[in-house]
């Protein structure tokens, strides 16, 4: 049982808590995850913009995807203003193996490969939601807690938002039975804390 | 000399005008041209993306980039908006050769193709500006042509930003001469009309 949980409720799509490994990297190593924190939210923009160009003739996730890489791009900046108060330069990080595992998962053909793509998305935006709510319970500065827990419902929004889509273009119980599928994988790729302080570390 | 000249100043990096073949071509296809405009905001945002993507530690150029993919984004709905108001449903269009074409003359190896990057987004801002100010003074629809009269600001600005990053990170000098080898071939690009209606045909 962890005992470093959250003060906010986590979304049920997720098959397994972050651990308290995990909180503990995090909480040692804020400025680390404030400059990874940043490269998340850039790409967010970019997937968001990525599912774009290769639907380009789905109205309503275009509209949509619109307004999440419109919000990614705010949190963007936001993340490197807090990265400038603390006199933190911007640099490349490397990722962690999460991103690339859980694409390695998604179906090549088409449709399953966009049916894929939209709850990975969503699932990454639960895991980040969570981990925002942990790093927003468990931060000792006040202010960057507060700012944790500011960006925590655009995270969920996001979630339901690529939930919705999936369930625009795709029968609900296909899309359900891929999303329990998905999200153990997803819960998988965690188990091994990775070395280095990532949100998806 | 050109009949179909516009009402307004164009940047002066640019080295050969727009032909009327173009206008004509533009004006008779005025729905294709909002579709394939829907296509080059979203282009640009995603541009702006991966320059920041490609070089994540100049934080005077992810500032100002982040900022021109959120207004790309923007005019990205607004065009979308018309094509919503025309009922001409979103669609998948060949681009023109332009873009790759200008994108083949980028020379590859740093710092210069950081500079190539940087000017050759600059100049595609520059002859957007120029062809929307062609649209706005010869759209024979008033609501239409205000609404390309409206975008031409944010399109010089641009212009003016790429060209500020390049003076930025590179010594004027350089960055004159390249930018009007650059302009050269830009406008070569444009001799032959694209035989489809494009922004940059
Ligand atoms: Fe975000
Ligand atoms: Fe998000
Ligand atoms: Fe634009
Ligand atoms: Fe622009």
């Amino acid at each position: 049982m962890s005992v470093l949980s959250s003060e906010f409720p986590v979304i049920n799509a997720l098959k397994k808590p972050t651990s308290d490994a995990w909180v503990e990297q995090a909480i040692s190593n804020l400025d680390i995850i404030l400059l990874d924190h940043s490269q998340c939210e850039r790409k967010a923009a970019g997937s968001a913009l990525n599912l774009m160009f290769r639907y380009p003739s789905n109205a309503k996730m275009v509209r949509e995807l619109t307004k999440i890489a419109k919000e990614e791009l705010e949190h963007f900046e936001q993340v490197n203003q807090w990265l400038d108060r603390r006199n933190i330069p911007l640099r490349h990080l490397t990722p962690p193996p999460y991103g690339a595992a859980l694409k390695a998962n998604l179906r090549p053909q088409e449709p399953n490969r966009f049916l894929d793509a939209l709850l990975a998305s969503g699932l990454i935006e639960a895991r980040s939601h969570e981990r925002l709510g942990l790093l927003a319970t468990h931060c000792p500065e006040p202010e960057l807690a507060k700012f944790y827990r500011g960006l925590m419902a655009s995270e969920a929004r996001h979630f339901g938002t690529f939930w919705v889509l999936a369930d625009t273009y795709f029968d609900r119980e296909v899309v359900m039975e891929r999303l329990d599928e998905l999200a153990e994988i997803e819960s998988e790729l965690l188990v091994n804390l990775y070395p280095e302080p990532r949100i998806h570390s």
